[in-house]
């Protein structure tokens, strides 16, 4: 594969327009060939352009087809690995073998999207047949089911340069709706991005599907990337990234003649509740889990454990020691790009001088560009009047708040906004019901006695939660609930059963599950 | 029972801080008494806190007491039905029939919401179990489901002050997913707010439920509305109204440091395309149903059909004729407020005055604050370039759009904004893909051969649509899907089963479909 820097604009490419953008080896600071070229306004208004004349032609595809094209994508991105994954870890510094299990990962997100649109049932088919002689009135036949939106702009991640990037998990929900999918590179991997990119377009024009099914944009700074959620022909935006970033696109969307979606996953800090049963009884293993937690791919992680909420006392002093010592004793890593690595170095400087907090340990300094693992402590009373605290720093830190008992404990997690993830861990079930009832309302997922690193691509995943994890609570972003994101319930009243879509038919030709008349069933005929 | 003109805050009443509100007789213009007191922004911030308090107790209540709640409120409906209708009638002009059906339409929906919940399958229960020995790693137990908000406020519509109110859908529906309601009466209909407010009280403590799980609150002005979208314990926003007052609350609840979703149901024209050959076989059947459908209720109804979409000709300008002559005939009637009818009559004079517009036909006029049907003509190339001919006149007015052949019906269907509802009229579906295809993509719900009006209470209805018919087009504010409005998705990991909802335990004891593996199954046991 040749990477030639310009985006990718339906079955063409961008031109240059003088804006130019370079890749870095993420380890040693220098400039990868190609140069890539910024879009020009006119070729996101041409993406967006043939994005929406090519949604109605996705939206009428079989669930069978869509599956086809997502499989083709998967398949390529295998036969590629090798080439996929030398380019990623210059750009990201992440090891080859996680770059090799990401691409892993990706595949198996594509396919499982495939499974599920091949099967169909994920429409949540409606049927209410008609009773012609009820009174006072007639009650016509209605069925319902989820169409595509439309358009989705996606933002690709920096953190996961092929699970949460071009052909991530927000494009893959997206084609397996139905729709027509335009990305902005992230420009923390451009390489990567391209050579994604053409997998994609090869595969829409194998399995014949029209131009501007795929489209891929590169862009300097934030206009690129607004210029895609002005654009009128855009009906949803898929978003992985900083807060800031995240709420800017917010804004954008709501002040648009025609507000549309966006789901921006963007700040967690995952607070663990540690109750002294669990200290009892499994220090050690805790120990080693939270140091793999905590400094797993340089805690690049938007599930990184950021606080560990304990109650004090000698049992939990001697825990958070060990855990100090094995943190002090990681070796420092290379992060994703110099920004991200300077941000985190700033982060924790400061929090080291915040009013109130102890540095507890601290990793060893390594060469520019990488970063040490950093454990800090305060009080629950000095926690829960400084909401900076409860900030992310994007990176292996994480803060220990020590609570008196179990009320301390309980205000911690009452002052808590909203997070991807909470995890217990205790020594047994009885005694978290509290702790479950205040924190689950405020997270996405909740871990008992476990990590919160690890996010399953399956069915019953939810890795989402309220604002500001994510900018839309109601969502998911990883596994099968992620294409919900994308479409909205469509009703056919009284239509003749030819003129139904397939999955809407009297004769259930797909034999998918549906709810005929108040009742779910996979009913040949209602 | 008796009327005290005071919110309804929590078990308690709110007081006279100065600012009042009067019910008006809709015919005849004059106060009912008693006099109503604005809400204190004291006790809006009052409400929200006791609905803050009560949240974690209902998320915890059973499908079974859910539904012993709902039910109830209904029961006290139909016992009440005839004080309710009386004081209906008086404050809406809405015929007592029209009432007393709308009170039924009320209970009904809230029994087939408490029918839902007491089943259980709606929550969208999946379980995804352990691999332990899966490699490269483990794989944890996953199970999740759809969890209430938290605090819902409610604006009641003055079209439908029972189905669309106090007691409405979005009552009913954020009650079912487990969210105390806040209410905002609506001007229109003071006294019925309040009976109806009062009943569901009396409900709240007959069934053991805590203060704050429902509140009432009268307000002039936007004020108080505002208030209660930008209070922090508030989660969710359900409202039926204008363009206008919806787009602000969109924008109030999006400038909230945490944003909350807002389910605003605000306008819609309901296009109806009539092709030549349902003319030609059903034109006398048509004239009855559509002057029925643009009338009934004075118009006033979202589902109104604003646009008819129709081929020049001959067997055209009978059909056209005929109905302009019918609508001609029919006697004016009471809108529901004065600003309501002087708003209408000023859209009706100024569309008159269109450029490219004529007068078909204009019933008669009649006493103050009556309205009579209006029937406007257009050239399709008049109306593609004057989008002010799309927008909505709240009441008994249809424009009819003449196309020269089916390129122009197909241009009109593809600039029209998002709506409520599409309506082709054909002799057969086999003409119709075309627009299927273009007004698919615009509404929530389409109807062949029939009338918008008329929106079915049942699992497969749909009634919202993109933008500006809502402002949220993935959800539907009539039927069981609306419900999702007010839920989202909690992922347990690794949970011990006894301290799982029950509705993902093992055993299975509601015995509800669920998906276990990837499968939809009712099994026992997983």
């Amino acid at each position: 594969m040749e990477l030639h820097g310009l985006s990718l604009i339906g079955f063409g490419t961008g031109a240059a327009h003088g804006i130019e953008l370079h890749a870095l080896h993420a380890t040693t600071g220098e400039k990868l060939a190609p140069t890539f070229q910024a879009a020009s306004a006119t070729e996101v208004d041409r993406a967006a352009r043939l994005a929406a004349t090519a949604a109605p032609v996705l939206a009428r595809l079989s669930g069978a087809a869509r599956a086809k094209f997502l499989r083709a994508i998967a398949t390529k991105l295998e036969f590629n690995i090798a080439e996929l994954t030398a380019r990623g870890t210059w750009e990201t510094a992440l090891p080859l073998g996680r770059c090799q299990s990401e691409v892993g990962r990706t595949v198996g997100q594509l396919r499982l999207f495939a499974e599920m649109v091949e099967r169909g049932e994920w429409v949540n088919a409606r049927i209410e047949t008609a009773q012609p002689d009820r009174k006072p009135l007639p009650k016509p036949d209605h069925r319902s089911m989820m169409r595509p939106l439309g358009p989705v702009v996606v933002f690709g991640a920096s953190n996961f340069p092929y699970a949460f990037s071009v052909a991530g998990g927000d494009t893959a929900s997206a084609f397996a709706a139905g729709c027509p999918v335009i990305v902005k590179a992230h420009s923390g991997h451009l390489g990567t991005a391209e050579l994604v990119g053409q997998l994609v377009v090869e595969a829409v024009r194998e399995c014949g599907l029209p131009e501007g099914t795929f489209s891929l944009v590169f862009g300097a700074g934030s206009e690129i990337g607004q210029a895609l959620v002005r654009h009128p022909a855009v009906q949803a935006v898929g978003f992985t990234g900083s807060r800031k970033a995240g709420c800017t696109l917010m804004s954008v969307a709501a002040a648009r003649p025609q507000p549309i979606p966006v789901y921006a996953e963007m700040s967690s800090v995952n607070p663990v509740f540690i109750l002294p049963g669990a200290i009892k009884a499994r220090s050690a293993e805790m120990v080693d889990g939270f140091q793999a937690s905590i400094t797993l791919g340089v805690g690049q992680f938007c599930t990184n454990p950021g606080l560990l909420i304990v109650q004090a006392g000698a049992a939990t002093d001697a825990f958070i020691a060990a855990l100090g010592a094995k943190l002090a004793a990681t070796p420092p890593a290379t992060m994703l790009t110099k920004g991200i690595c300077a941000a985190y170095q700033h982060g924790v400087s400061e929090r080291a001088k915040s009013a109130g907090v102890r540095v507890i340990a601290q990793g060893p300094s390594g060469n520019a560009g990488t970063a040490s693992a950093a454990l800090f402590g305060t009080e629950a009373a000095n926690f829960v009047q400084c909401p900076g605290l409860a900030e992310e720093i994007f990176g292996p830190s994480t803060l220990v708040i020590y609570c008196r008992d179990r009320a301390e404990m309980l205000a911690v997690a009452a002052v808590s906004e909203g997070q991807l993830t909470a995890t217990i861990q205790a020594m047994s079930y009885e005694d978290i019901d509290d702790l479950v009832q205040v924190v689950g309302g405020r997270v996405g997922r909740i871990v008992f006695n476990g990590y919160p690193t690890g996010v399953e691509v399956s069915h019953a995943m939810v890795h989402g939660g309220p604002f500001p994890a994510t900018s839309d609570g109601r969502s998911s972003s990883v596994g099968t609930r992620a294409v919900e994101r994308f479409v909205r319930p469509v009703c056919y009243q009284s239509f003749p059963d030819a003129a139904l879509p397939v999955e809407l038919r009297n004769a259930n030709p797909l034999g998918i599950i549906r709810l005929v008349n108040g009742q779910w069933t996979r009913a040949v005929s209602v």
